[in-house]
């Protein structure tokens, strides 16, 4: 038997259990630092960055969906984005993704998206079938750019780019 | 002479503006659908979905660049995500882009934001060529998935997807 919830800050050490082994099937185990300090402080704060919803399933720590909200200027209304959906190996199959993915549609319309929005590596054939099947759309022509560390210091700094730049 | 400055609710309908020019630009004008009223609610309430910079050139709105905030729980920090950069013609070749992304960046810092992560459409090289040399990266692994209009109204009602789905 299914229960979604939505989680609370007792949550945070199972919510970042589940962070760390979605990151070792996305094959970056390493990549994965975040702490319960962090999740605790920006998730459930008085202005949180994101929101959670936990999966049980017989009573058991099942999975979570972790999303937040983004805006369409296009639009002039929210986007629901899904930034992490785990369900734990043995208890896929239950449709638990899918149930996570009918509450998540749900609560878009509700804050009365648009949109719902997420992402999926290239890769993961079995993910995109089940989006296309739920309706969703592979949007190819916009590719994703992103700016850490070392580039995104200097950039602040006023410092030229990694590579000379003419303008 | 540039003046880069934090947007008021007075300047939606000049944001407005800047949001259709840009539909414009990217080939979608049609698809600019939002309203001054909806921007200033959005963006301007105590809870805003967005935030808004304006530039002005020697005293004359020149473009704007509109943001919010995603989450990485990977790595338990915020991330800057440039929803639109937009800068118009008359007033391009004036740095004015590139103030904008060091200004983003400054921000990003400055709110413990590991990523600053923006779009960009598959065809647009010359920006793909000026924010590669700023620092930034393409990630071309992850492929962004959206649903929208009837295919979202029936999976928050509990249908079937917009094909059949064996599982």
């Amino acid at each position: 038997m299914l229960n979604l919830r939505p989680a609370q800050p007792e949550d945070v050490p199972l919510i970042l259990a589940f962070i760390r082994e979605l990151a070792e099937y996305e094959k970056e185990p390493q990549a994965a630092v975040a702490t319960q300090e962090a999740l605790l402080r920006d998730g459930f704060g008085p202005q949180p960055y994101f929101q959670c919803l936990m999966a049980e399933w017989n009573g058991q720590p099942a999975g979570f969906a972790l999303y937040f909200f983004q805006y369409s200027t296009w639009e002039g209304r929210p986007a629901l984005y899904l930034e992490d959906l785990f369900v734990r190996p043995e208890f896929r199959k239950n449709g638990i993704g899918r149930a996570f993915f009918t509450r998540l549609a749900q609560i878009a319309i509700e804050k009365h998206c648009t949109r719902f929005q997420w992402e999926v590596l290239d890769w993961n054939q079995p993910a995109i079938d089940f989006y296309e099947a739920l309706g969703a759309k592979v949007l190819r022509e916009w590719l994703n750019m992103r700016m850490t560390g070392t580039a995104l210091h200097h950039l602040a700094a006023g410092s030229p780019g990694a590579s000379s730049e003419q303008k």
